[in-house]
Parts: structure tokens; sequence; C-alpha cells
């Protein structure tokens, strides 16, 4: 695997760029911007975009080598054909971070390849290290920044859960459910094709990040396979680590391959290997919110005996007849 | 099994008493009778309580026996003890039916069984016929009556699906979750310790019941069970039925003992016997709306052949993993 970087400027970025920034929020570059915008995100914000003077309020600039000061984090939303050469302006600017949004790379196949590469190679001197291709970025409430779900939450305080996935529609409907049922969030990225950072990047990060009490993870493809599971072994020594596996089924891997590009690989052994490192299986979005909820609980279980409180008969029953077919006993 | 009556004057009736009927409307009596205002029970509306002149605005009168006309339902909400007495004066007022909300009978062990004998021992002529004790009682949406839920929907459509439970919470919950899924209901009843009018009678009349396109039980014990059966194996070649049991479990069972004073039997030997029927198990409320919905769809695929339609890339990944281990495929 490649080296993890330290991801202070990722997640608490000083300033951003929206390279393609629009003034219109339901395309990639307004969506962002809009989204910083109204949750107030804290830090320095330039809109780039060679066609305009002033996007939303704020100055534009033509190129991100035009932006005065430093540049912490792009988010690039460009088409895919452009975006190597924005790689090598950020570059250039020595931007530390760039989240691309773009897709158009190795989910479509060959020439998509090729193209992925062609981004890789744009990065010079090490910068910028990229989220992407095809992905949604970041939630970070603590730096007041949410590429993942549109409209920004109420209640976005931080909390004890990080959650990485290949995926856009994953974080976002776990957000959601989680902040339903009580789950806050320390982040939860969106991180797409994995070209440059990948899983096993994050979750060296998260093993030792304070903030983080529970890692979990939605994953079509694992790069570093046998990375991932070292490191999920010194994890799951420290903290839960929870795994939503996307691709179990030879249809559900067709469908990992057109949307990230990912070798879905085979289930059985990743799941076994995956249990041999202590990690935790969910095996839908359902369950991967309710293993959330059960590792941030204050008061862990000692046991397998419960007691149910229940206003009604019906749900007594149904409650006990739940409880028994998951194994714990009501003395 | 008793006889089944004809239900036309419970699901249709021209006119009701609330006897305990109260002002206070979270008192059983007051939250029948404040429904049936609510919801604009179109036919004549008795509130019937000794200590009071007007209730709701109703004129109150100090007896069944003093109502004017005829009565062909009435909703009994008084302390157990007097319940006895109450169908007595119901029998010479000749009522047709008696929804026994009052609890403390069966399911409260040996004096509970004494009493609820001798309730049906003050049945006389045959008149009324009794729904409970220890019960909800009816949704009838074409009747403008739910005491089933105590806040009335807003759209109250009758549809295709009749449900019968022992349970209230059950129903409440059912028609609940099943209205936000767009099922649409005939009937739903809570009809407690099944003294009288049991699950059979309820059967054997929704069968030939033409406005019922889909059977639903949620069932804790059956008094009569293989006149359930030999009715089911009628049913189900008519009709869907779906069944959901309660008390599957050794520790379900003794709730639903003290429940609706049911024993629930052996599960196995039970879901055998319901499958060679014909009838489909549900083995939690998720499930039986699932299959209400799924036998309410205007066309039934005539394969297991599926298509996906995602606007995201996860989402499509997720519901092609779950096509496949629910043995769909997505050619």
């Amino acid at each position: 695997m490649k080296e993890t970087p330290d991801f202070k400027k990722l997640f608490q970025p000083a300033s951003m760029a929206v390279i393609g920034a629009s003034s219109d929020k339901f395309k990639g570059g307004g969506r962002f911007l809009r989204g910083f915008i109204d949750d107030k995100f804290k830090g320095k914000l330039y809109p780039v975009n060679p066609a305009k003077k002033q996007v939303m309020g704020l100055k534009c600039y033509p190129s991100i080598l035009d932006i005065p000061g430093k540049v912490d984090l792009a988010y690039i939303a460009v088409p895919s054909g452009a975006v190597p050469g924005v790689i090598t302006e950020c570059s250039q600017k020595g931007v530390e971070f760039a989240v691309v949004h773009s897709a158009g790379f190795s989910e479509l196949g060959e020439d998509g390849k090729k193209l992925e590469a062609k981004l890789l190679k744009a990065v010079k001197n090490g910068k910028p290290r990229i989220i992407g291709p095809n992905c949604m970025g970041l939630y970070s409430p603590s730096a007041h920044i949410n590429t993942v779900v549109i409209d920004h939450y109420p209640d976005d305080k931080s909390g004890p859960v990080s959650f990485i996935a290949q995926s856009g529609w994953v974080p976002h409907n776990v957000l959601q459910m989680g902040h339903q049922r009580g789950i806050r969030f320390n982040t939860a990225m969106s991180i797409g094709n994995q070209s440059d950072i990948t899983l096993e990047n994050l979750l060296e990060h998260l093993i030792d990040d304070e903030k983080t009490k529970v890692i979990s993870f939605y994953i079509e493809g694992l790069k570093y396979a046998s990375d991932f599971l070292e490191l999920a072994k010194r994890a799951t020594r420290k903290k839960p680590v929870i795994v939503w596996k996307g691709g179990r089924s030879n249809i559900g891997s067709r469908s990992v391959a057109s949307h990230t590009g990912s070798l879905a690989g085979n289930n059985t052994i990743f799941e076994a290997a995956m249990k041999q490192c202590g990690v935790s299986i969910a095996y839908n979005i359902e369950e991967l919110i309710d293993l959330m909820a059960a590792f941030t609980c204050p008061c862990l279980p000692k046991g397998t005996k419960l007691g149910i409180l229940a206003e009604s008969g019906g749900g007594a029953v149904a409650g006990a007849d739940s409880a028994f077919e998951f194994g714990l006993d009501i003395p």
C-alpha cells in the first residue's frame, strides 16, 4: 500500500478551492460550494472557474494558481478529461489534498483506466494526495464540511463513529439513518475509485485517531487486501471495526465493477479473513447502523439475559420471539 | 368451532352504543367515543353511563335498555366484574355484537377464566356475539369506525387487505406501517381472548368476502386448530392467506399466555401445517407488511428475473446483492 499521509489538512483544512465552481447547485461544483457556504465553513473558500468573476457571492479565480494564499484542499468537479491538467496545477500550487468528484475513470473500462493513470502521473512532488476520482468526498462536522449529504443537518455535532465508503449513496444514507438513530460521526467519507488514497490508508489513520471510537466501512473492493487484514487485526485490539461488503453475489460484483471499477473478490474468503481479524460483519445498511448503535452504547451488556419493558402485549410477544431467535435469554 | 354469524352488522352497524362512555379520551370508553365522533361515524351513536346526562355533546343513557332505538353493536368499556351484567342487558336489548374492550379475564389465570365463563353464560338467545374480551375491536373504514388506532387517518379509504389479530398493538402498527407503504384495508380487527368469536369465524367469513383480496392474521393461539387448517386450505384456493405467529419461542409463548390467555402450541408443527395449507408465513411485522404489499401488487411477476433501476452505484450494488440472496436473478 501507498504511504498514509497526515490527514489533518484533509479533515481540518484552513482553505479550500472548488475547481469547476458553478452557481447552479444541481451541478457538482455548485452543490459543493453551496454546501460549504450553508454549513458556514470557517476557513477560506475559493471558487475556481475561468468563465466567471463571481460565484455565489464569492470572488472567483480563473485557475488555482491565481489564488493568493495557500490551499489545503481542492474539490475538483470538472469533466474527466480536464482533471489531469487541473491536478498538475494543484501540484504546482502545493495543494495537500484533492477530492476528485469527477466520474468517468476506471469504472468505465480500459479508456477510463488510462485516464486514471494519467491523473496519477499528473501529481508532482507527491502533492496533492488524491481522494477519488468518482466520489462525493467528505463529511467532517467539526470543520463544517459536508459534501456527502446535500442538505446539512440542523444538529451536526461530531461523534464517536467514523465511516469510510467507496460509494456516495451509502454514506449519504448511513449519515441520514444514523442521525435518526442518534448516532453521531467523527467523519464519513465517500472515496470512490481509490486511485491514490485507499481504505487501507484511512484504516491506518483511524486506528490511532482518538476521536474515533468505532471504525466502520462499506467496501466494494480492497486494493491491498493483506495490508487491510494486518491493519484490521491491529485496529480491533483497540476499538470495534465494522464492515459491510458490497458485491457479495455475482450480480452484485458485476455492479461493483461498473460502480467503482473494483474487483469484489471471493466473498467466502473475504468474510472468513475478516472474522479472523475480529471484524464485525454487516449484511445490509440496517445491520450496519444497528452495529454502530450497539458499539456506541454507553454500557455494553455483560451477558445474554434480557428484560423487556413493553406497554403492549403484542409488542412483548414480538420482542420475546425476536430476542430468543438472536440467542438472548429472558429469565 | 362455534357457528360463524353474518358479520354485516359488526362491520356496518347502523347504531352503536358505548357502554362506559367517558368524557376523558384517555379512558377506553372516552377514546372510542371520541374516535367515532372524529371519524364521523354515520349511524346513531349512544353513550351509556348511569352517572352522566351528556358525554362529548351527546345525550347519555343510564343503561343500554334505556336507548329508544335498536342497537347493532355495543362497545363495552366497564371494569371486568361489571361486564357479565352489561352483557345480560345487551341480550335483553337484542344487540347483535358486543366488542368487550375490558381486560381482566382468562389472560389473568384461574379467576379470570371463571369470569370469562360467566361472561359467556350472560349471553341469552345467542345474542350478542362477543368480540374479546381484552381487545381493541374494529377498523372498518367504509363504516367510519376505527378503535384500533387512536388518531384516525386523513386518507382512510378501504382497500383489499383484511387483517385479524389477537393483539391490539399489532393491528395498530400494521395499519400505520401499512398505510405508509400504500396498503389499504377492508378491515382490521383486534379480537383479544376469543371467548366467542374466534379467528376461525373470521377466516370463514373472509373466504367469501368479495371486498377482501388478501387475508392476513397475527395469531397467538388457535382455539380450533383443525378447523382453521381446513378453512385455510379452502381460502388459499381463492386468495392469499398470510400468517404471522406470535409466541414461536418458549419465552414468546410465556408472553402469549399472559397477553391473550392463549396456548401458543408447538411452532414447528404449526408452521408445517400452515405451509401444507398454502399459507404464507411472516416472521415479523416488516415481513407481514412486505407480503401484504407483494400480494396487492397490480401485476404479480411471472418469473425470478429482475431489473434494477437505481440512481446510485452503491444502491445498485446493495440491491443486486439483496436480490441474489432472495433467489432472484439479474440477467
